[in-house]
């Protein structure tokens, strides 16, 4: 069975959002996804809030409280029957993020195994045939496909093949025919 | 640079020590490693102790207090020097010992980079051109060469290329070519 690697953070949980709303409401500020097409959050920032807002994603709870990305359970789910699905987090940036990511997975995904979690850093150790992330830095190395999963951070870069949404997924993984 | 993975338990970490320790001073037990050829402590033990054994790597701190294998912070730092170290351990068998590990890790092999850090299941996701573990089932779908780690448990298994301890694994990697 191939297998697709799937990223966490804006690909099947959506971080951002959480990190958006944490942000407005400690700095009574109104900062939208469509302020950040092409830059982090950190960039758009007053240098003062820096700190504070990086430490936003490192409380116990951020990574407990992340909605589900519309439709990545029941595409995941579908593609689960063809493919072996690993999800590849870069866990190892926020080490408190482990407990809440694997209690989240297991509550949001109960069709994928714990045994397909890999908590990581650099991700050219993942040997998968395809990896859906919205980082390109993880495709330099990485031996399979790289999909690129949108994301305001991203809009701008080119040469991959993007993916803007989860049935944007589904509609590419339905076009490549399935190796046994 | 070539990839050499490295699993934990048994490899880089006397987990069995450990085990061996507080199993023997819970049960008032005198379970030695000569007593585990071919076998787990599960194997060795009263049927009545076994949940409460298992549980013993459950508990917060048992991967806090684990000794370092003799040899194999000298080994892997100078292996360093030529080769891309990544430390990979099914650490979601036992979700419980992120944090530890994490912080072991650090403690002991400073100059291993978390990003280096994989904490995983199944290891057939791991893209590595040299695997060392003590559990041969992690060698069954791994693309790279598996050089099995001796222990107690695995001491019948044949098939692989056994190294007895880290001088060994230096002796091992001193022989192969090495690919820049």
């Amino acid at each position: 069975m191939a297998i697709i690697a799937v990223d966490m953070d804006e690909v099947v949980a959506d971080a951002l959002d959480e990190h958006l709303s944490r942000y407005n409401a400690l700095y009574n500020a109104g900062v939208t996804k469509d302020h950040l097409t092409g830059r982090h959050l950190r960039d758009v920032i007053p240098y003062e809030h820096r700190q504070e807002t990086e430490q936003i994603v490192h409380s116990e709870d951020f990574f407990a409280d992340l909605k589900v990305m519309s439709g990545a359970q029941e595409v995941l789910k579908a593609l689960s029957q063809e493919y072996e699905i690993f999800i590849t987090t870069a866990a190892m940036e926020v080490p408190k993020s482990f407990t809440a990511k694997y209690e989240w997975l297991g509550k949001h995904f109960p069709f994928i195994s714990p045994m397909n979690y890999v908590f990581c850093g650099s991700k050219h150790i993942i040997a998968a045939d395809y990896l859906i992330d919205d980082n390109v830095r993880h495709f330099k190395l990485f031996k399979g496909k790289g999909i690129l999963f949108d994301a305001p951070h991203n809009r701008q870069v080119t040469g991959y093949t993007r993916v803007k949404d989860w049935q944007d997924v589904a509609r590419l993984f339905a076009s490549i025919p399935v190796c046994r």
